[in-house]
């Protein structure tokens, strides 16, 4: 069971509405610019999300007292090559900076990881800067090419 | 109209099960295994493709004689992040090896670019090679991190 890599006292579960409440986004500003979502926007993208079960796995890890101490997403992309495969794309992975040290990365990383397997990924990719990819690594993650963007 | 782009003589269009006998396939085996797939399970991945419309955007680009000559898909994803903002994933890029040298590689990207911008994206990302980094420079992208995988 992966959920064991989770240390004691610390439970992984997918995120619902009461999160609004429980610090998702204060979690998710130490990864980037969360910016003004009201409670009315929080629920809408939730209510997507759900539509799209098979696609999106947004999941939270709370504390005994039920505060979300870290937080990422598993987006499964249907594709037609590889016999109709599916690819993980982890995305905005983000750990609150009090409780760092505790493993909470890495647990759920590899949480997201055997979803994606469990579901019949035949991969699973994530991008990020330079400087994590020795975390990711010892995630079981290989560098595997280059991300390039454009900005609007 | 990004739809200038594309040279005289070629057509850029969402695919279509009808495209399953114009080479699509074909198209895609220039880029990776396409692997065994059915004419049924072709037309069932575009039905799922079809219901998620506002995700998935699937291009082919064909000739005068409505041959597929190059392909790419637009993901667009959901965030909770930057005020419940959108990124596109440009995914699956390929061009036939005989029609390259035309521009339709970067025809393609900048439609795509000009996709994710008008269904209101604040950036597309996509993963290459070291090799290839040149090409998306060229579309105006810049090197953004690094792509890490992990296979099962």
């Amino acid at each position: 069971m992966v959920e064991s890599l989770i240390p004691a006292g610390y439970t992984i579960r997918p995120l619902m509405a009461a999160d609004y409440d429980n610090g998702v986004l204060d979690c998710l500003k130490g990864l980037t610019t969360v910016g003004d979502v009201s409670r009315l926007h929080f629920e809408k993208l939730l209510a997507y999300w759900d539509a799209r079960r098979d696609m999106y796995h947004n999941m939270v890890i709370v504390d005994n007292s039920g505060l979300v101490v870290a937080t990422g997403t598993l987006l499964v992309e249907y594709k037609l090559i590889h016999a109709c495969g599916k690819v993980g794309h982890i995305e905005d992975i983000s750990v609150n900076e009090n409780q760092q040290g505790k493993k909470l990365g890495i647990a759920l990383i590899r949480y997201l990881l055997q979803v994606a397997k469990d579901l019949g990924c035949y991969k699973t990719i994530l991008d990020c800067s330079e400087h994590n990819v020795g975390f990711y690594e010892k995630c079981g993650l290989k560098v595997e090419g280059i991300e390039m963007g454009y900005r609007y």
